[in-house]
This record gives C-alpha cells, sequence and structure tokens, in this order.
C-alpha cells in the first residue's frame, strides 16, 4: 500500500513476453444514484471522457504513444468495478502504468470533449438497443434488482446521458476516482519492485496523503420486485429468454457449491441444459446458465435464444430440468465432472497476462488483500470440497424461490407469450 | 507427413500448462458450388453434424469426456479453412487428439442427428440475421465478389440449408474431409513425439493409402462485379456502412504493405479513421478497417456504424481520407507508428495456445510448410522492410479502383441513402 491508499499487486508470469496493466477504480453504476438521478450513466461516460486529453497528453497523443507499441489500451465498466488497462510488451510496462495514471487521475474533461463524448454514448446505447442479447440482460437485472441501485443499467439511458453535464461528471470523477479506491494490478514478464518504481515515478507527486484504502459495505438488499415478468416487443427473427432467481452474494462461502450447481444446470456441452434442449431437442442453438455475484445479491440465470414457435416447449424443458434439481439435487457422476470442468475452465482461464491481471486486480478489490485464501490452489481446493449435499441443499433453496423472467421478441404485451413462460413465474 | 497425407505440426510453449490442438481441414464454403446449389452451407452443416456422434461416441460421451477435464470444444467453418479444436490441460492433449480424430474422421451422421441440426443451423441463421454487422459482411461479400463462390455467406440461406440432404452432406464429407487435406496443429506444453505418439494410436488404423497433401490452386479471380452498392432495410437505430476495393491474395508479398495501409487508415486509436470520425467529430462509436485475403482474391473495407443522420457526413470523411492516402501515401511517422504497431500486436496475440495453433494450422494449409519463411521472426523482418513508397504505391493503385458498399439501415433503397454514400462507389 502506498502513500494515498492505492494498492498495487504485481504477479509474476513464466515465459509470457508481455504486461497487462489495469488500474482499477471501486466505482461502477451502482454509485451512481447516490449522486442524484441526472448522475446515472456517469461511470460508463467517464470512461471514454478521460481517454480524451490529460494535462500532459491529448487523446491523439495517447492513442499514438500506445499504438506504436502495439499495445491495446481501453477500459471497462460494472456495476461496482471500472477497469482502465493496457496490454503491451514487457518493457513498456512504465508507458503503461504512466498513460493509466494519467487517464484516471490526471484527465483535463474539456467541455467541448463532454459534448463530443455525449454523441458517441449515445451511439454506443443506440447499438445496444440493436442486440437482443444485451437489451435481455439490462431487462433482466431490473425485473432482478427492482429500484435497487443494481438494477440500473451500466450505459445509463438515452435520458440520462443527454442530460449529463460537466460538473456532474466531474463531480463524479472528484469523489470515486482515487487513490484509496484504487487498485493497481500488474501481470506478466514483470517484477513487483519496477512496477513499484514505475508507480513512484509517475504518481509520486499525486500520492500525497494518508488515505486508507476503501471497501464497499454492503448496501440493503434489494427487495421484492414488483413485476417478475417483462416482455420487450422486437420484431426479432429469434425470442430470448433470460429465467432467474436471487443468488449468492459474491463472498458467501458457498459460492463453488453454488458454481457446481450452475454448471450441472447450464455450464456446457454436457450439462442438462444443453443435452435437453439443444441436443436431444434440437429446440435452441443456444442455452446456458450464468451467475453474477455483487457485495450484496446475486443471480442465477438461464439464457435461452430460440424460434418463437419453440420457445413454449424449451421453456417447458427448462422447467422441468430446474424442479428435477431442486427435488433431487444432482448425480455423483454430474459432481465429479462438474468439478473438473470447473478445475480445468479455471487453470485454462489463467493462461494469459489480462486474464491473470483480471483476478488479480477483482480479487484485491473483492477480498481485500491476498491473506484472504483466494489464490489459485486454495480456490481448486474449494472447489474439490464441494459435496452432493451441498449442492442440493442450495438447490432445494434457490431454485424454488420465486423466479423472474425478462423476453425480448415479437410479443406485444405478456399475454401473448406462451403459457410455459408464464407459469414459470407463477 | 504421415500416411494418408496428415500433416502434423508442434510447437511447444514455455510456460504453459495446456495444450490447443486443431484439426484443420482445407475445406470450406467455396468448395461447395462444385457439387451444386443445394450444398451451400455443407461445410458449416457438417461442422454441427460431425459432433453428434462417431462410431466409439454418442455426442453425450464426446460433451461428457471434454466437460469433465474442463476442456473447450468447437469448431469454425470458413471459405477455405474448417477447424475442429480443442483446449485442454496438456496432459490431456491425447484425448483432444483422439476425440477430433473421431469427429473428423468417423461420424456417424445418423438421418436422425441432420433433421436435429437443420433446426439449430436455421435458428444460428436467425441469429445471424438479427445481428447487422453479421449480414453487412454477408452483403459486402456478395457485391464484391460477385457469382464467385467466395461471394457465398459460409452458414448457407435458409433455402438450402431446409434443402440439406444427408446424401448430399456425406458426400461432401467423404471427398474433402481426407487426411491429405487436413493439419493437426498442436500448441502448448507437449513435445512433438508425444504428438505422433497419439496420431498414431488414434488414427493408426485410419491413415492407410500414400496420399499426398492437398493444396488449393488458386482458381478463377473473380470478376467485375455487376452492382457496387446494396442496402437491407433494417430498422435498426444505427446505420452500417461497409465500404472497400478488392485488394491482394494472402500469398502476395505487399501482403506487409497492405497491413501498414490498412493500420493507418483504420488499425487502432491513433489511425486516420478512428482520430477523425470518432475523435474528432464525434460521428460514429465504431469505425475500422480490416483485411481478408484468401487463395486468389482479397479485400480491404472500412466498417463504420454511425446515428442515420450521421452516416453521410461520416461517409465525406471517409472519402477524403482514402482520397488523401492515394494521393499522398503516409508520413514516415505513421510508417513508424504502424510498423511498430504491427509487430507489438503480432507477439501480444501469440501468447496463448490457441492462438499458436491458430497460426501453426493456418501457416501450415496457406503456405504449405514451415521452411517457407513464415516463421515470427521472419514476419516482423518482413513487417520493419516495408517502406512509405510500397505503401503509397499500393495505396494509389488500391484506394483509386471502383468502390463497392453495403449498407445496412432504415433505407428503403439506394435512392434514400445520402449523397455521399453514393458517390462512393461511382
Amino acid at each position: 500500500m502506498l502513500p494515498g491508499g492505492l494498492r498495487v499487486v504485481t504477479e509474476h508470469v513464466a515465459g509470457a513476453r508481455s504486461a497487462s496493466v489495469g488500474l482499477w477504480v471501486e466505482v461502477g453504476s451502482r454509485d451512481e444514484p447516490a449522486l442524484g438521478a441526472g448522475t446515472h450513466g456517469a461511470a460508463h461516460y467517464l470512461e471514454h471522457l478521460l481517454f480524451k486529453g490529460t494535462r500532459r497528453r491529448s487523446a491523439r497523443a495517447i492513442a499514438e504513444e500506445i499504438d506504436a507499441v502495439g499495445g491495446d489500451l481501453n477500459a471497462f465498466t460494472g456495476k461496482e468495478h471500472t477497469c482502465f488497462y493496457a496490454h503491451v510488451l514487457d518493457r513498456d510496462m512504465p508507458l503503461a502504468v504512466d498513460v493509466l495514471g494519467d487517464v484516471v487521475l490526471d484527465a483535463v474533461m474539456a467541455g467541448a470533449d463532454v459534448e463530443l463524448e455525449r454523441d458517441v454514448v449515445l451511439s454506443e446505447i443506440a447499438g445496444r438497443d440493436e442486440d437482443p442479447e444485451d437489451l435481455l440482460a439490462d431487462d433482466f437485472d431490473a425485473l432482478l434488482f427492482g429500484a435497487h441501485p443494481l438494477g440500473l443499467p451500466v450505459i445509463g439511458t438515452e435520458e440520462s446521458v443527454t442530460g449529463m453535464t460537466r460538473d456532474r461528471l466531474a463531480d463524479f470523477h472528484a469523489r470515486h476516482y482515487v487513490p484509496a479506491r484504487s487498485v493497481l494490478a500488474v501481470a506478466g514478464n514483470v517484477a513487483h519492485a519496477e512496477v513499484l518504481d514505475a508507480v513512484a515515478e509517475v504518481y509520486g507527486s499525486r500520492l500525497g496523503g494518508s488515505g486508507e484504502p476503501w471497501h464497499r459495505a454492503a448496501g440493503d438488499t434489494p427487495g421484492t420486485p414488483a413485476d417478475r415478468l417483462s416482455v420487450r416487443d422486437e420484431d426479432t427473427e429469434q425470442a430470448h429468454l433470460m429465467l432467474g432467481v436471487p443468488s449468492l452474494r459474491r463472498a458467501d462461502e458457498r459460492w463453488p457449491a453454488l458454481q457446481v450447481l450452475s454448471t450441472v444446470l447450464g455450464g456446457g456441452m454436457s450439462s442438462r441444459l444443453f443435452q435437453q434442449v439443444r441436443e436431444q431437442r434440437g429446440l435452441a442453438y443456444s442455452v446456458y446458465s450464468s451467475t453474477t455475484g455483487y457485495t450484496d445479491a446475486g443471480a442465477l440465470a438461464v439464457y435461452v435464444g430460440c424460434a418463437p414457435e419453440r420457445l413454449g416447449a424449451a421453456a417447458a424443458v427448462v422447467r422441468d430440468e430446474i424442479a428435477d434439481l431442486a427435488a433431487h439435487g444432482i448425480t455423483d457422476a454430474e459432481l465429479v465432472r462438474a468439478r473438473g470442468q470447473l478445475r480445468g475452465e479455471l487453470v485454462l482461464g489463467l493462461e494469459d497476462t489480462s486474464s491473470r491481471m483480471t483476478r488479480l486486480g477483482r480479487r484485491e478489490l473483492d477480498h481485500g488483500g491476498l491473506d484472504r485464501a483466494t489464490d489459485l490452489a486454495s480456490t481448486l481446493e474449494r472447489i474439490d470440497a464441494v459435496g452432493a449435499s451441498d449442492v442440493a441443499s442450495l438447490a432445494s433453496s434457490l431454485l424454488t424461490a420465486p423466479r423472474s423472467a425478462a423476453v425480448v421478441g415479437p410479443y406485444g404485451d405478456v399475454d401473448e407469450l406462451p403459457d410455459e413462460v408464464r407459469e414459470m413465474v407463477q
């Protein structure tokens, strides 16, 4: 930990020729409502705006410096985190640390650029509106989390982005984009001391004070949603269904059991849903389950994309498989396979420096330090410790809770949906 | 090279814990017209069907064996290549070699599975029809390549897939999915001898004969297209434009110069199009250029996605930048930056075993062996050897050729397009 509360975490990756550098800020769309409705979409808007120039670099200079070394510079904004990152050759790590610190802490946020980026963000919203699966995910979160800040789309709305002012953005930036809420995560062919040197050189004068690392406190648990079913009438050739239940917050000790449950339900080609919906019956091209975890809430969801005339039949299969899992849990063979799948995916998913940097940064933000038992070996141990009875007990509590379902497709209103879909949320 | 003409290429990747195994077959949608119109979409259809079961394994057994080790098993079909691949932990390489060989060479292709997968492929086509950028790419190729087989969409059409028969699929399979047209590419923590052992054990009895490796001959160069402009009227919130010209075939010695040209035009954040269209004017969220190379043809294209009311202005900027490049070439600063960018992207893009496997397999298929000067070091040398005059000469010939443009968006016909778009193809 450095002055100002900035944390620096490094992982040396043998054999790599690159470094992935991420400057994570513990801020996201859920922090927006506290500053008023006009702030909705500010975190994502800032993700754009900060790249438009700093006191030392124009937007073009930023782009040219990174492009000249073949690097990749980008950012993503979530509900609880924002990450500004670069992937560069190992020797260019100091440049990446420099540019990222400059962008996140020292951006100019010129009024003219606020206007330019407004159009770009509105164009991105228009693009989202053309993607049924993106719309579906936003609609589903709105249902599941209701009025809770987690229910709002990260990207904001056309209205909130149109009304955004520079003052609001600058205020939001000043409050949240501070060293005490930030983690610099570096993975690659670099040593921790080299990273600290680069940080000292670049951030030195900007890291005054004695800030302590800030950690997000769990807020109110989302209340009971008012509606359980939504339809967005779109003239799509496919019907898109997302069905789910509240599940566990990220730190819940049953999280590995939830991963096993989701894997057996719809986590791969041998999962129940893939086999029953696609392989045995050919009802859909795409069907899977997924989990999401936040500080104080989570979701377990099933996605189906299929021809509208098959939506009822596909939903009936999903319903039956969920009921079977809730009543009978999983078999020993499924348990062994799911644990093997999760172990393999975890190891195979950490081969490049970007995925290691992501794991490193999120681990520090979510679990507050490496001393918590979250290294790879102990994660693998926790997966291996999951028993069939843990999964059965979780399935019987989660999968019998009231469900929510969002649909995007050619349906004027909920009454036009197949009976099987409406019955699932009753 | 092994009996039957199968080629095996291996790259040991230090530090990796995994192996990526790809069984590449030199077959794609361009091979379909030779067997009649009813064969259109056969290569992609087979990509689905072959996973449905072999003489030794059911579809479920395939899925379970790969899932149990956390592996990833999938395939993709292109116009000239099809690749069946698996990403597994290094110790599971023999399993991956076994399953892939089984799937590609020994699939049962049961009639019932042909019917089941017909619905799945039709569902995938419906999904493509919801993605404006996918539609745009198909429309653009149809314009640029006209009646040439490269102009047909890989996925087939609703009509061709609906009419596909098991006999046609089996015939297509028997002709093309043979060892002499195949390359097994493996990258990861494995030795070449281990791979050969696995191949001998699995494919031994199936690799009889003395087949010589087959290489695709250059066919007819696509003729002059009948139309240069197409519009697909879709009620989208964004207008999508793809504009381009025929460029170089993949083996052309000017290929590195083409990469520099495309990089300067629209290859990154510092490119002319990104700076002028997005950064300076905020006209679009997404704008970039791309190149495609085949045995006997290629394309250089620019994509713009923007609000319909900005399409004319964006097209005018693209037109001006193209004209300037054609007339004046690139600056020395752009040359240095583009070479650095291409070098960095190349090295950074080869960090995981999957990308190395892909490079290895394509290199063998496209350039017929490792002795051709196509290893990483010589590729980097060829990039460094590109001069500003090479790029200027290429720009003045390619960028002054007649252009083709496809548009997807809210336009009833070509007359409703902004003047700037129509003028670009005149």
